[in-house]
């Protein structure tokens, strides 16, 4: 049977990226490496946004999220997180799990935080060293305002950490330019690469904060990792096949153009949105990101019976997590992906709504995404 | 040019595994992937003999090092590791981050550790938590007698955690059978697989020295990543590539049989000390493995210009680390490698040290080392 993969992560991987990983390896001293790296080095600052290196690590994207935690902080130190979805919760857990003070923010599922809240929990006691944020929550599909809480968070002294593993290339977010003190990515979501790197920005702030930061490290150490990327290597050894696909999709991306690539993705998430409502369904995300639409399982449909239907056609999507589990689908359009995916997702939803019972016209939510694409 | 790739780690990888990682990518939440994951943790507890679960983790092998020292200790644990190269150093490097309390045996480069001395530190103070050691130090090319450590340490109440990244499937080390309580190995060794995946295995005496562990940690939590694995998946997204291509290294190392790979792995070893000594050359390790060859550079030639040499003949192979450096060569002979890749080595050796003003025969180190072969 013909595969689709349409979850948010791992993503389609370009054949040009497949290719290049599919060369003999080579070694991570060799000069070789050390040419493709200085490229990706450069291309991911563009990417990022960002004047300063982006660190690299052999890890999933969680890895650069602890290594946001335990490079800028000391135990006790009070931090704000914004709790709105898994990935929001995550950012908890680590903060705990090294004995960091967390004030939670929380947010339902499907809502994206108010700024002011943010404000308030700053301002609630003194001393507040952090605020950890999720860019696009994609457990719930929400896209958080990363821009409005940046204005606030940069009149503190405060740092914002913010978690852009499914945003990074598909929304625009120029950490320079808003001023978000760490962002972190990962290797399996719009940069069509399959899981295996993680990615952490700083800014001048951010480093500013990591010789104080007293939380013990040694992998996910960040000045040593600065050290070596100065020497145009890294501390340990790299995940090399995945840093050659990188420099490929790095090119791919760029060669598209950033705005071009975050106008794709708008482009194919709003098409998305309106093909799910011409059949009637809800949308879970009051203010749904451009990475992956989050819809709402009809009354008496179980979600995971509808990601049953897509898999029996070949089709991988994702069903909800923890207390979302049969109450939503998620439909990922981020990386390689075009319009004719988006068809072919609403395509498979008509025929699987059908196969439940569920009363749909077919080829009604079809025709409203493409009536999106056609602008 | 044609290119040879003869350090140690990454090593080549077969072309079979290039092709199964040049695949389109799957989801590892998808029936595939499981299927494939259950064969993987299958043929890992064969190839680490041993009984329980293999963990494993996107990162480099340095990870699943460090997730050794914090799973199993408290701070100010008294611990003893045994240095004797740059890998020996990382261990204690990893447990002083951590605040553990090392103890260390000081082996010089090239030496193997003396047992006994292993066992005065023991008895040097009550409630050591842990004997850190290596079995193939990859920097000076030395082997360090596992069997015996584990027959120290088992008398003990303290835990033997032994670094096997470039020993695993190169020399027997039955982990169940000689009592090492963790053993930590990584993908771009023998396993033939690019950097980027990391394992440990854990003995039930390991395992219950977790539960007590105050270390903190997240990314590298062994609790909840055995928690993942019962079910059949890793507690956070898999590197999905490196997996599929470790299902394929894992069928081809089985389908030639442990011991067949041990033995290929130890003549391969033999052949290349024998071509080096009869072109005059040192080793420097007194007792070496069979993973890499460290041969002391001759008096008044510099290693890197071997190293150079090699280079300019498409080959790369390594230098000395520290203060090894410019002293030694080190020429891998692990993994996807046979006896003609022995011959190449020492038919780039012979050319380079004529070039280099040091008096050597050609095909006096090739001949000596077929001779071993072709027992």
């Amino acid at each position: 049977m013909k595969r689709y993969l349409l979850a948010p992560g791992p993503t389609p991987i370009p054949p040009e990226v497949l290719q290049a990983m599919a060369q003999p390896i080579i070694h991570h001293r060799a000069p070789e490496y050390e040419a493709l790296f200085a490229e990706v080095r450069r291309d991911l600052r563009q990417l990022f946004q960002c004047q300063n290196e982006v660190l690299m690590f052999a890890a999933s994207g969680t890895g650069a999220m602890e290594g946001a935690v335990v490079n800028t902080l000391s135990p006790g130190d009070p931090v704000v997180v914004v709790r709105g979805g898994k990935f929001g919760e995550r950012w908890a857990e680590i903060c705990e799990a090294y004995g960091v003070r967390v004030l939670p923010v929380d947010v339902p599922y499907g809502k994206s935080v108010d700024p002011a809240a943010v404000s308030a929990a700053l301002q609630s006691q003194p001393g507040i060293q952090a605020v950890f944020a999720t860019h696009s929550e994609t457990s719930t599909g929400a896209v958080h305002d990363i821009q409005a809480l940046a204005a606030i968070v940069r009149e503190t002294p405060a740092l914002l950490v913010v978690d852009a593993i499914t945003s990074l290339g598909v929304m625009d977010l120029p950490m320079d330019a808003w001023g978000v003190d760490i962002l972190v990515a990962g290797s399996q979501k719009a940069l069509m690469l399959p899981p295996g790197l993680a990615f952490a920005a700083l800014s001048d702030r951010a480093w500013a904060a990591v010789p104080g930061a007293r939380l013990p490290k040694y992998y996910f150490n960040f000045a040593a990792e600065r050290k070596a990327i100065e020497k145009n290597q890294s501390a340990y050894t790299p995940a090399v096949s995945l840093v050659v696909g990188l420099q490929e999709s790095l090119r791919l991306i760029l060669a598209e153009g950033l705005p071009n690539v975050f106008a794709r993705h708008d482009r194919l998430a709003r098409a998305t949105r309106a093909g799910v409502q011409a059949l009637g369904l809800t949308l879970f995300a009051e203010h749904p990101g451009a990475a992956c639409t989050a819809v709402k399982a009809p009354a008496g449909i179980d979600g995971g019976a509808i990601v049953k239907g897509f898999r029996k056609r070949g089709i991988t999507i994702a069903g909800g997590q923890g207390s979302m589990k049969g109450k939503i689908i998620r439909i990922a359009h981020m990386g390689y992906v075009d319009g004719f995916d988006v068809l072919t997702a609403l395509g498979a939803l008509e025929l699987t709504l059908a196969d439940l019972g569920y009363p749909v016209k077919l080829g009604e939510g079809v025709r409203a995404a493409q009536q999106i694409l056609q602008k």
